[in-house]
């Protein structure tokens, strides 16, 4: 049994679980109290602190414990956007930012703020010209990932930091994916990030407002934490989250040339083992454990319940997953297929067998499920030169699947119409026209659904 | 060392220690993931719901965990107040909740809402006919706590819950100090609580909303926890508060009895000991474990140091403490003396020796702040029929230990000013005439804070 979902959760380091331990015993009690109960939690608060603002590098008193990353996020987006509001309520976010930042975006819209989305090349990355583009005057924030969740690419956050900095425009580093590997570099103004991330518990966030940031926290405060995170310190939680990333940073060097070693064996791999295979995300630019691809014909679900049973628990950011039927907003974006796709993030301590294993695996599951499906194998009469496929009510992969079924019946030249209401259709049939050379036309309305016309070029 | 101050956080309980620990190993991953991981931490999480919903008397689907009480307050507040905008814009809350409730009443007159606090009666609890009184037409929410944290009073919840239904308004009722003891009786219809206070963990509360109540989640929303709480769930600290919650319910009712009379004893032994004390609270509709007194000529700060160096931790709502200068709005609410307070609660488990030592301890440690104060003890000569003290700059208890001193020196019938720019002034002076059996006629404006005015009656 392998656990490849580590750019969702990795299970508690060793050192997060003694600090924890250790300080549950010394770290119960309200740290602004006076006895020593009370000296003693606030002495392991302020230490964590120190511990936490080092390893990201900024000051101690720059440096906030929230709930949650999701909570920093929310936090650090309100109180920036709350602190500039004389400037305007402008807000710059690329379009493969995490859903925490991209739910506040639409929060603010909501409120009556305007947003601008940064649109983000093949590889998932968002260009230093297009967030300098989207820069105005009224523009009171901009955020960027330090690196996508979904495909690992990292972003050129130095470059846009230093866009913004000239603009006098703070940017908001969502460092989620990334504060294990190593500090942020770059002028940025504020920074979010999440402890259960890099092996430290549930429950602790960090948030970072630079001295000299405008900042307004929003809604009812208290007195902790600076004013910027209400409730009650969990000091514990907070103590092994401090503990566990030095422990993770220490040994980052090593282990990210190793995952680096086992994604890229990934990357060069799956495609030889599976065809029709769609590897996404930057080669070059990218995080060390974090490897995606997507294939045609299967549908994600299906494919992550045999991968489950064979042992490997991966993500994915395809549509029909339990909880939602449309694609992943990331992949969108990056306007690459989403159907059967695969995330597999790589916690430290993977094991080289245990890749080796998953890549044996992987063929076998993906026939396997390709066959349940009916996926086309190989089937070409000539018919008619405008063939309407009816894929209406049907679920990706299907609609992709009949397509590829049919576009032998149609001579070169000759064009298929795919009638669907899926909405992954849109994102899949212009992917599959691109991997497979054909001409993909466009989308045309229809009674129900679309029509998603295809020209059979070879 | 005994730690008396159950009322801010109490040691995690055996159980909640064990439950973290078992779940540290199952209840890391995502729950919303279908692997065997995420089904694993989902089925925790499932069953937690249901064990906290059987303790507070509610269904699983009406309860969502939040990162502490002050959180599941705010977003309780805020959601309700959003549900009801249409009918207004109208919360009313006591005037002795806790902060995390008059925080967001703050927030909400400062963002165009009206807000009604109904005051309580010397004994710190509030009328129904009171709360009656105070709704109207527009009325969106009432809060009401279930039992006060500072002085132990018992509110009556039910009675209040059954007007407020009755207009059809929602009641929110924080139950976090007495959760661990009961249910909360009577149709309420939202509740919030909080783990550290039971037992559990820190960084768990709880927030209940009973269908049918219209509620409106503010802010960036995802999709766990029904939308109620962002972020990804701290599944082993809520298996820990679930699982101590169901412990504390188990021993609560030979525990409540056992700290009742720990508490009254101090109740009826503090006067006895320490000459100008005022033990505040209802006697009788109070929690097992707080019993909370003040003592005139004492500085709280000082006596909290004097007895942690005895080895007793306890809490103070006196001004005068390291974080604030005002005296706690519960006691001001109440009317009753601030300098020197005291709040002595006991967690499960108090020994009664502890008490004893407690008490012992006490007379001794009041009278040597008292004597480093240079309290009065009598010096009666008369010199004129109208006095001038001059406290400016000094703070509680100086002013009213130089009320003191002076007092003898007026003839019957004549008055002393006391200039001061304290604010515990204000609040301590005329509970000073209450306790002496002398007039207080009341506050003047001065060039400088303000002059109270007080007439010797023996």
């Amino acid at each position: 049994m392998a656990y490849f979902d580590a750019a969702s959760a990795v299970p508690l380091h060793p050192v997060a679980r003694q600090a924890l331990l250790a300080s549950l015993d010394e770290g119960w009690a309200d740290p602004s109290r006076l006895y020593r109960e009370g000296r003693r939690a606030r002495m392991l608060l302020d230490a964590a602190r120190e511990a936490a603002a080092e390893a990201v590098g900024c000051r101690a008193d720059e440096l906030v414990f929230t709930s949650s990353g999701t909570r920093a996020v929310h936090t650090g987006i309100e109180g920036a956007l709350a602190g500039r509001r004389r400037v305007g309520r402008h807000l710059i976010v690329s379009s493969v930012e995490h859903s925490s930042v991209l739910h506040m975006a639409d929060a603010h819209e909501a409120g009556g703020g305007t947003v601008t989305q940064v649109a983000v090349d093949r590889t998932g990355a968002a260009a230093v010209e297009s967030y300098a583009g989207a820069l105005r005057p009224d523009t009171a924030l901009a955020c960027l990932q330090s690196a996508n969740h979904e495909v690992g690419t990292e972003q050129p956050v130095a470059a846009v930091a230093e866009v913004c900095r000239a603009a006098g425009v703070p940017l908001l580093v969502d460092a989620a994916q990334s504060l294990g590997w190593g500090r942020v570099e770059g002028d940025w103004s504020l920074l979010a990030a999440s402890a259960h991330k890099w092996g430290g518990p549930s429950g602790v966030g960090l948030l970072v407002v630079r001295k000299g940031v405008r900042f307004a926290p929003q809604g009812a405060v208290d007195e902790r934490e600076s004013g910027r995170a209400a409730g009650f310190e969990n000091i514990p939680a907070i103590v092994a989250a401090a503990a566990s990333l030095r422990a993770v940073r220490a040994e980052a060097a090593q282990e990210s040339v190793r995952l680096r070693e086992l994604t890229a064996r990934i990357r060069a791999r799956v495609p030889e083992a599976v065809p029709d295979v769609e590897v996404v995300g930057d080669p070059e630019r990218r995080l060390p454990g974090i490897i995606t691809f997507s294939c045609l014909y299967v549908d994600g679900e299906t494919l992550l319940h045999e991968l489950d049973r064979a042992g490997f628990s991966v993500s994915s950011g395809s549509s029909c997953t339990s909880s939602t039927l449309t694609p992943s907003h990331v992949l969108k974006a990056m306007g690459v297929l989403s159907e059967g796709n695969v995330r597999v993030s790589l916690p430290p301590g993977t094991a080289g067998q245990d890749v080796e294993r998953f890549l044996e695996v992987l063929s076998g599951a993906v026939a396997g499920v390709r066959e349940k499906l009916g996926a086309p194998v190989a089937d070409t009469v000539v018919r008619e030169d405008v063939l309407v496929v009816d894929s209406l009510g049907k679920r990706c992969p299907i609609p992709v699947i009949e397509l590829a079924k049919v576009i032998g019946d149609v001579p070169v030249g000759g064009t298929v119409r795919v009638l669907s209401d899926d909405e992954a259709a849109r994102l899949d049939i212009p992917a599959w026209c691109e991997m497979r050379g054909q001409e993909y036309v466009g989308e045309e309305p229809a009674e129900r659904g679309s029509a998603y016309v295809v020209r059979r070029l070879s």
